[in-house]
């Protein structure tokens, strides 16, 4: 493009251009609010002033040791402490914070590790019975740092080289940071649970950090000093930039170790907690909470949850416990929650159905995503916004990930044509809202025709003896797939799989329907996502 | 610095980067509330669809003319529809907005349109008097086109080629934008109301107006559909970017041609309005209204103000009627405020002097501002945060302005050692928070000593029978310079030059005290500001 006279020696400098980095909302609150609460973890009690003053010393360990830019630093923590400093500290080196699932097996564990090439590697006590033989197997030889967590009693040796506290009391709180020098760095690496091959290792930049941090803070309309209750694992998407966001807003994260629906509510309850974010089995961990370990709540509680939309008995029952579910989506491609179901005021006068229909849908997107489309993979053509074409969910804008680490084939098959492509399926509803329909490798393909797993899930949902449901394919000779049911029905209800493939026959297409019921146990990840490939095989025998 | 994995294959793409701009929120809003009211003006209802779309239809128009990318688009506007339309239209075309100071005389805006090389200007009818002889006297010879409010029933002519209706009505609502391709591009264009030679040309960009938009909601806790009511001219420092804020939170606008008592009351009651911002003198119109024009107040309406801190009085009759006031502080330079007092909640709690001294802190920078430094400008070292050590305070972030147009001298001086100069004199406390004590060139030389005439009027604001005061230079053949006050008394109360020298002796080292004292009517600019320029040249012949 022609230049011009706003082209001229307005060039940038570093007074009027600095790199976005989710940093400086940790200098900030620790400028502004030093003396605000920012850690509880059970008896611990951090300010802003002690939390920067600790990532700094982090920061400034890792440098002596030579820890510098685009150096990978792998952590296997549960969400404590040592998980926000480490949000921190690593960055501010110009390391990559690379967290580690803490329920995967060593093999993957080792595989990380190397694809990663981890340099340093910290480890919570209660994780080394597999870190041990993760390490032993990888080939890479990194620094191994023991964090162990005084509210961790239970069993566990140290493996490594040092104490993390040692570690951190090496540092200077004198550290002066000088990245990053380009907001397109690394920031963090975070690996899919792939399902099928090697898993892939998804960077996120600082810009996107940044941008997401507050993205959430303006989604979600959170107010000054918020408080803050880990329930969603850190380890997942840098805990959806929420480490990052809570800085912005001078809140107080609550740490928690393990997701139990007493001490959630005895931390709710000492110190007003304001927002937790958590799949779906954090909602059902509360609901069934007894009464004895129920406590009062301050006020109303905000809750995000991602993954499949709640079921409306859910969401009734939750605002009935005084929690306000707002329904997210997104993948760690986009630094977790990059959707929203942004409500609409004249919504909550509709009728019941309609209310839950427009609760089912995954939204819009958040502020700080430039575009969300349903298209034709093969054309790159808009889906008409019907609410019936379905298509794949594309995604555009600053907060989608740099890439895949050391993958250019799956990062340009990712971003094909300039969108990114989720491997969702999904409709535009005439209002811009998209809702899914199903993982592209979910759905069901009967006699050449589509079905989604999830309107078949739907049905089944709402039949009164049904707790969980997953809906697979299961190949048959004669029209290629058929959709197969695996259930599990609530406490001390009966159902026949007669019974249920009857009622899917009353609310659903023939061709639809289930051919097979299976009662059983659903396997899920760590994060509570159904593992539907798990599914697959076992629909094979049935 | 040397490249690594994470550099690799990991570029950007349009997947994953898009350049920043707040034309993104109003796109955004009409998507996901389009039947929300966005703008109200008079009997006029627009709906964010409609917004958007006349938006849109602006540009196209625009762009049908030859309007695009770096061209100027200078506007003298009210705070109408129409202004709004342009905040969002003009910048779609890759065009400039420039927003024209309504009070300036005929011959500083015939500097400005030749210096912007304007090709269109949009002229409201009210305005039309001082643009005729503007428009004769520049030698460009833009397209004008006239605005003609339905709100306005004054006098004035129209003096363009065409009317503002018709011209959107040229435009196709199926515009798309291609701009910004580059989010460092130009986006509006801002001429400083220079006190001494020619105004300059402040340049913002859009990456910063989209940071400063979204850290208005995020400094100011805005929630999702506030009520926004233009008591600050859209003119000066594009209503500090608020004309794009309000879009990210899906709000409503109130436009407003005229700050007077009753109107504001009226629509502050009618429409629930949330939030407003003005200069001091909107503070005192709203709280010297007669009772018959006050209204009641849904609830508690969130007020920010900037200039001059507000006296605790100011604050608390604020307080007592139903606003609660946030001081913010900044230039045209930093797209208006970027400087926010931020408050703590235990300072509610201390006795009033104190609380009053530390509301009359300017404070800390925004979530968006980078760096807020008090300096030598000599050494570019910090000043020790003593609250006493007074320097220049500078400015460091992506919402510093890209510079002044066609004046590199200028920016090069305004950006020297990496920092923006502010050409505002004040201290750094120990807790971080900045305090002005003067403009660099309003501060009094008296024998050497340097004296803060902001302490010279707040010592003077104290007295009971003291409703408005200035304090400036007059040269002294003996020390140099004298302080000199000017001074508005309180309806019914007296005082004599000699008791308010006798006070502020009670009070102040002596050498700081005024030697004259001038009772009239103080002038201030057409943003509230007082014009101290004028004043040393009264205090020459005081």
């Amino acid at each position: 493009m022609a230049s011009n006279a706003y082209d001229t020696d307005l060039a940038r400098n570093p007074a009027n251009h600095q790199p976005l980095t989710p940093l400086v909302f940790l200098e900030r609150a620790a400028r502004v609010h030093p003396d605000h609460l920012a850690v509880v973890h059970g008896p611990l009690r951090r300010t802003y002033r002690d939390f920067h003053i600790r990532a700094k010393k982090l920061a400034s360990a890792l440098a002596k040791r030579g820890i510098g830019r685009g150096d990978t630093v792998s952590v296997m923590l549960a969400n404590t402490p040592a998980m926000l400093e480490c949000h921190y500290g690593v960055p501010m080196t110009g390391a990559v914070l690379n967290t580690l699932n803490t329920r995967l097996d060593a093999a993957i564990i080792a595989f990380s590790l190397d694809h990663a090439e981890a340099r340093v590697v910290i480890v919570d006590r209660e994780f080394s019975r597999v870190m041990k033989p993760a390490l032993d197997a990888a080939k890479v030889k990194p620094l191994v740092v023991d964090y162990d967590d005084p509210e961790f009693a239970g069993p566990g040796e140290r493996i490594g080289a040092l104490d993390y506290e040692d570690f951190v009391a090496e540092g200077s709180e004198d550290f002066a940071r000088a990245h990053p020098g380009d907001e397109w760095d690394a920031i963090s690496l975070n690996y899919t649970s792939g399902t099928t091959g090697n898993p892939k290792g998804v960077v996120y930049h600082h810009r996107g950090a940044s941008l997401l941090a507050v993205g959430n803070v303006v989604n979600c309309a959170m107010g000054k000093h918020p408080v803050y209750l880990w329930t969603l694992p850190m380890f997942h998407c840098n805990g959806w930039c929420f480490p990052w966001s809570i800085s912005v807003v001078a809140g107080t994260h609550v740490c928690l170790r393990q997701v139990r629906a007493s001490l959630m509510y005895d931390l709710m309850a000492a110190h007003g907690v304001t927002h937790l974010c958590g799949a779906p089995i954090v909602m059902s961990t509360l609901l069934n909470a007894t009464d004895a370990e129920r406590k009062p709540l301050a006020g109303t509680v905000q809750f995000f949850t991602a993954a499949a939309p709640p079921p409306e008995s859910v969401l009734v029952a939750m605002k009935e416990a005084g929690f306000e579910v707002t329904h997210l989506y997104g993948l760690t491609e986009t630094y977790g929650p990059s959707v929203i179901n942004d409500w609409h005021r004249d919504w909550d006068a509709l009728a019941v159905d309609r209310w839950g229909a427009l609760k089912a849908r995954q939204g819009v997107p958040y502020v700080g995503l430039d575009g969300l489309a349903v298209k034709d993979p093969a054309t790159m053509e808009d889906l008409p916004a019907d609410g019936t074409a379905m298509g794949e969910v594309m995604f555009r804008g600053n907060v989608v990930m740099k890439g895949y680490l050391k993958n250019k084939r799956a990062t340009d098959e990712a971003f094909a044509g300039g969108w990114f492509h989720s491997g969702d399926l999904g409709v535009m509803h005439p209002d811009g809202y998209v809702q899914l329909k199903d993982r592209a490798k979910d759905i069901i393909i009967s006699g050449g025709e589509n079905i989604s797993s999830i309107e078949v899930e739907d049905a089944l949902y709402k039949h009164p003896a049904v707790a969980a449901v997953a809906v697979v394919a299961k190949p048959d000779e004669k029209w290629g797939e058929t959709p197969c049911a695996f259930v599990e029905l609530r406490e001390g209800r009966t159902a026949s799989p007669e019974d249920l493939i009857a009622w899917c026959r009353d609310r659903l297409a023939h061709f639809k329907c289930p051919r097979h019921v299976v009662f059983t146990e659903i396997p899920k990840t760590s994060t509570g996502k159904i593992q539907k490939y798990k599914l697959r095989e076992m629909a094979r025998e049935a």
